[in-house]
């Protein structure tokens, strides 16, 4: 029999830890998704004074107290990022790379609230705009397209198109361009905006370029919420929730700043306790 | 000209405190009602666990790093306890004994949730039942009335009463009775029940004891917050909040316990911390 965790809790900031050790204290069995810097606005502050208790902290202090104090309770971070979460029979699929885990609820705490790489990315999506290339690409075969990578885990996918394109444009929002196919056109100049009417038809450059391409990949790019998770209710990029912490998914709680202003460590480590609390109440009853 | 406060805090616990420093931050006159112990429940846990970044605290240790963080701030707490809050002109008058302080805005954060001190008490109230003797006294000259306190504050009532009633008795709820009139008789029972069906018409004792009287009086006990503050909204014994901590009345905040489960230290402090900052903002608008 797999395991079935009773939270998966996506992100290792204050909202996720504070989340993670308090369903850990309710004996429920937990798993954090995070990244290297659990909390990058945090990590930056200069000085944070006013999280009761713990006055002056720089940002990073505070971090670590964060992750220690979790350690310290056995909590686990993965290394991983979810791709996808389909909910099935009640319980919750999240797609890791090649690895799927099952939990009974996740609580979502991915901090800032998600900001598309482009305008109109919304409208576009689906219009020849996408997030997988190497799903996409048989749609593309001998086509002019360009992808947006945000880390060198892009340039797979570049490599990819490169085999089956007529024509493959790169942009790499990051430093080290590491080994691309010699058929992939590096550009550079930033992403600007989408040309097209109904569909997307190229790309207009910071520089002022105007590249005409069918396809168009953002790649590594910020998740937003909804799309992780369909059906999530959001308003103003931020995830809906009530006092309980609650989405209008059942099982699904989220916490801390994507649940929108004031974007302040003492909020997001209050509402992670009501999200994880409230979340190993659910998984109990299961 | 008076001195107007921009928030007045009622609570010195994990939700007042926090309330206190964020507005402090925002340059804001800040002013809490404290009493001599700040969170009774905390002050009493063995081991808290769950506040991130503190791991392993007794209680009262975590409490004590509170004050002094607020202290650091030069948040001014004041042991005086709040007897009612008017509205005025868009102020609030906060009533303090003999003084009468004016503030922009009002966060609650007096913890625990109100508990009466007998059944029904909100049926009877105005029936029979009161909470100021030396108020009400008059209705009952010449009548029998009893009177419940809850410390030896209450006993000048006791000794007002015996001056125009025909019989006073007086149950007191603390240990050591001061100094009383003569003409009051101590009943060495606990009070059980109010007996009445429209109105008072006696006290029914622990030990099984009906003692007839028209006049019944809680003195000193907890005052629950919409007696408090007139028209605010509770459901449930807890102060009705949104999101932003906005209770049904403008400038009118709560946090902590008294906004309802679950009654947890991180919760107190993220939810002080949104009353604090939205306080300030509506207290800079005005």
């Amino acid at each position: 029999m797999e395991k079935i965790y009773d939270l998966v809790i996506l992100g290792c900031g204050p909202a996720g830890l504070s989340a993670a050790i308090n369903a850990t204290i309710r004996n429920k069995e937990v798993v954090v998704m995070g990244t290297e810097i659990c909390s990058p606005p945090l990590h930056k502050a200069q000085v944070v004074d006013n999280y009761l208790g713990l006055p002056a902290m720089k940002g990073k202090d505070l971090l670590d107290a964060f992750q220690e104090h979790a350690e310290k309770m056995g909590v686990k971070i993965m290394a991983q990022k979810a791709e996808t979460i389909t909910e099935m029979d009640g319980l919750y699929l999240i797609l890791l790379g090649e690895d799927v885990i099952t939990s009974r609820t996740i609580v979502i705490a991915t901090g800032v609230p998600y900001k598309p790489t482009l305008p109109q990315e919304d409208f576009f999506l689906g219009k020849g705009l996408g997030y997988c290339a190497t799903c996409d690409g048989p749609i593309y075969r001998g086509k002019d397209v360009l992808l947006i990578g945000h880390s060198d885990e892009a340039e797979h996918e570049a490599n990819f198109m490169a085999e089956i394109c007529n024509k493959v444009y790169y942009i790499p929002l990051y430093k080290k361009v590491g080994s691309l196919d010699s058929r992939v056109q590096i550009l550079d100049s930033r992403p600007d905006s989408i040309i097209g009417t109904d569909f997307v038809e190229g790309l207009r450059l910071k520089d002022g370029r105007e590249i005409a391409v069918e396809g168009l990949f953002v790649l590594g790019g910020e998740t937003a919420p909804d799309r992780l998770i369909p059906g999530l209710k959001i308003e103003k990029n931020h995830i809906i929730v009530n006092r309980q912490q609650e989405t209008n998914l059942p099982g699904v709680y989220a916490a801390g700043d994507c649940t929108g202003p004031p974007y302040q460590v003492a909020k997001s480590v209050g509402e992670g306790q009501v999200a994880g609390l409230n979340a190993a109440k659910y998984a109990s009853k299961r």
